[in-house]
């Protein structure tokens, strides 16, 4: 354990860190979402708004779906967005495509989720956005300081939830447009596209299909093996430079030779420009350990961050030992900045909420063991400890498995359920706890092996190589497949 | 609406009448339970106590699964039952068969259920009977009286929170056992059958298959007629005699003339031999709603209720008309007791717990019309108000469907979900709630012309008739095609 954070002065320093400045991951658990590059800058202002063809709804939703108590029935009003330009209509049960928000607000994805926007004329779909519940306007309790006030507000804040709220809004939205045959396909990526995967395990009634896209659905207790992570991220700087590998590698004993020197912190604050003194050598370990990630989950082309950074790591002179290789690469991969690592920074609203979420329900078990990381075990107890701290209640690490299932997958699913297509790049880190095979012919695995986290879903460009293109293309064709086959059973039914 | 209940009156009478006598139906919406008579009568103690071979256990149960609060986090004992006698062991991983309680203590059940016991060689099973929350020795808060306090402490008394602990208690058993490829078929009747279906289908990582009996998985919302109960009440009397029938039809309006004369109630207080003076006329009617629906629903061989009845009223003298011929069928239902209707009765657990299920999440819309019953249309409105007084939390009519579907259900679950028997007799009135037909091959529906509710779970009998006999067969038979087919994946899957 790197953090010893069970002192209640690390605690409150802790929570310093939550409401003003996030550079480093939460135990080197890395982000899931399906835009990148959140987590080390500001989310940029979009660059064009959203046209007039997204129209922005409310709906009055329920607090608590599973229980009866009078707190239970409070509601609050929850964001979604419906794009009404190309349906096909209700007369025809044109389909729907329903993107399911996941840990952030919901205005960027209309402009960066392509699958629905690109996809829509060939449809003639509906598209739906809706906003995940705690996140942008769909906030609980009147305001977002009472909602992530303590755990007897954040305790609503949760995947079962937040995937019933889903179901009630599509319903609503149905039976609203009286589109009661129109099939719905729900879209999300990364931890969206879990919900995406459970939406269609636990509501067939109301999804016909799910595509998700980089959801790690099995990297939860014991499913995957905990170091896939940064293994993955391992094999993608080595598959690119093996110096650059070696680089990376020998740099964290090199970090704290300096760091133990007289004045060593002084010297990584000059080779890395930082922008307020550094206060340990772990918190240039913590933001490195975040690029090598970032970069790896989201190595999109055409920039591919990972070559990018290696190329400025390699092409880097020695002349002032490994960390002037590496404080190269971290200027190439953030460009021209007057200053670098500890830039202040505002936590997010995705920084707040997914903390809640992963101390609670989302427990992904990462640890980074053998590779070009230093050993970075993961102890559940450890984590447990500190998430009860944080909020006065523990996770419950066996909850997912518990209720969405996981293990022994295949066994579990050959022979049940159907219309899931589990979509993958392989250089993406998350993908080791990815469904990278067909568990049935109606529950596909489609992957990439140059592809990174989400690329399918969002916005096709120019650009796009040949194998992304041809990614989209066969997610489309299943998509198809499952439309036609439902409008030939809802025929029969309706006989 | 017959029930004026909405004034405080009313309610103080109900809240009485909850606590110390029930003989009538609320709202004339028919008790769900495998095990019959219950309703009228005290339950009897068992025959014989349960055998050794039965193992009490409890689980330290979570009282909320879907929400982090810190009261989420409040545990109970919850008590479930098994018997090792004919397991073949984790070794060979040895089916399961695991009764879901229902609403009502489970003690009964391991006498009465004969399903397991009776197959339990031929399966090699492990025998597992766990108790509903809120029912029998599985109550949280520490007793009775603070769990059915109000809707702070009831409310999370509700099938996803039931379903929820016994996939927590089975992955617990199967984790102590070490019997993690043990396939598990989960077992249920009436409302314990419904949960059984759903537990297939929202946890099917926890059990390979079910047998859901005389479950009226589809009396929810708009999706059965209204009518449908009682006119299957009506069809059941009708079919055994067409002079009873009549009888029974024009009765209702002779107990009303009666009952509006001057010392009116006397002569049926006389005539049906009344524990104490009837209230009104309406205190008799709901009492011959209640043993008519009751004599149809467990119609079982070999008494056959609805034959015994009919039988009585046609063989009376009909010298003081036809409210004497009712009498003599309430007799010959009811037996050779000092009086009838009104004995004072003490309200069961399952009185007052199925009142509080069905007042939240459970509501079956029944209402009767154009049949031997008088017209009896069901109220929404009113059904709402009422809960809503008694509770201070209204109902929420369409969360099941919203939850667990239930509409257009072969178009949904053809191509989704496997391994569920969805069996029935078609005397029994909920029947007509329950799914009769074949969704698809692996989701087969067995049924019985004769057949009344949840007989094929009881304990075999040498009286059974031979369609009993092979219904139970063909379910046995299918449920080892089940555990055959899991066999052949397993292995597989090892490899």
């Amino acid at each position: 354990m790197r953090f010893p954070m069970f002192s209640s002065p690390w605690i409150s320093f802790l929570l310093f860190f939550l409401s003003t400045s996030v550079t480093a991951l939460q135990f080197r658990i890395p982000r899931l979402s399906p835009i990148g590059e959140k987590f080390l800058h500001h989310s940029k202002a979009l660059e064009s708004p959203p046209s007039d063809d997204f129209k922005t709804f409310y709906y009055n939703q329920t607090l608590d779906h599973f229980n009866y108590r009078p707190e239970s029935y409070i509601t609050f009003p929850q964001r979604y967005i419906i794009n009404f330009k190309h349906w096909g209509g209700a007369n025809s049960s044109a389909p729907i495509l329903a993107y399911l928000g996941a840990e952030a607000p919901i205005d960027d994805d209309l402009d960066a989720i392509g699958f629905t926007t690109d996809n829509a004329i060939q449809f003639n779909a509906l598209l739906i956005y809706i906003e995940h519940r705690y996140y942008g306007k769909s906030i609980p309790f009147g305001s977002r300081e009472e909602a992530l006030r303590n755990a007897n507000t954040l305790g609503y804040f949760n995947s079962a939830q937040a995937i019933a709220d889903y179901a009630a809004i599509l319903i609503h939205i149905k039976k609203e447009l009286d589109a009661n045959y129109s099939p719905v396909i729900v879209i999300g990526g990364s931890y969206g596209g879990m919900l995406a995967t459970w939406f269609r395990l636990k509501y067939p009634h109301v999804a016909l299909g799910a595509l998700a896209s980089s959801a790690p659905i099995l990297y939860f207790d014991d499913i995957t093996p905990q170091n896939g992570y940064y293994s993955v991220v391992t094999k993608d700087f080595r598959g690119v430079s093996e110096t650059c590998y070696e680089a990376i590698k020998k740099s964290w004993s090199e970090i704290e030779t300096v760091a133990s020197q007289p004045n060593g912190l002084s010297i990584l604050d000059q080779e890395f420009k930082t922008c307020r003194p550094l206060r340990s050598s772990s918190e240039l370990e913590d933001y490195l350990w975040s690029v090598y990630a970032t970069a790896a989950q989201y190595n999109h082309p055409p920039k591919y961050p990972v070559t990018r950074i290696c190329g400025a790591i390699d092409r880097a002179s020695s002349g002032n030992g490994i960390i002037s290789k590496i404080a190269a690469g971290v200027f190439a991969y953030r460009g021209n900045l007057s200053c670098y690592i500890n830039e202040p920074r505002n936590a997010t609203e995705t920084d707040v909420g997914w903390r809640w979420q992963t101390c609670s329900e989302m427990v992904m078990p990462i640890s980074s063991d053998n590779d070009m990381f230093p050993p970075y075990p993961f102890n559940l107890g450890s984590f447990i400890s500190y998430c009860n701290q944080l909020y006065g209640v523990p996770p419950r690490p066996h909850w997912v498995t518990t209720y969405y299932g996981g293990h022994d997958i295949q066994l579990i699913l050959q022979g049940f359920g159907s219309n899931i297509i589990f979509s993958n790049g392989l250089k993406d880190p998350y993908s080791i706890g990815g469904v990278l095979y067909n568990i049935s012919d109606s529950l596909p695995a489609v992957y990439t092996a140059n592809g990174s986290h989400c690329l399918d879903i969002l916005r096709a460009n120019e650009t796009d190589p040949d194998w992304l293109v041809t990614q989209r293309k066969i997610e489309v064709g299943i998509i198809k497949e499952w439309i036609s086959k439902y409008y030939v059973d809802l025929a029969k039914n309706k006989q």
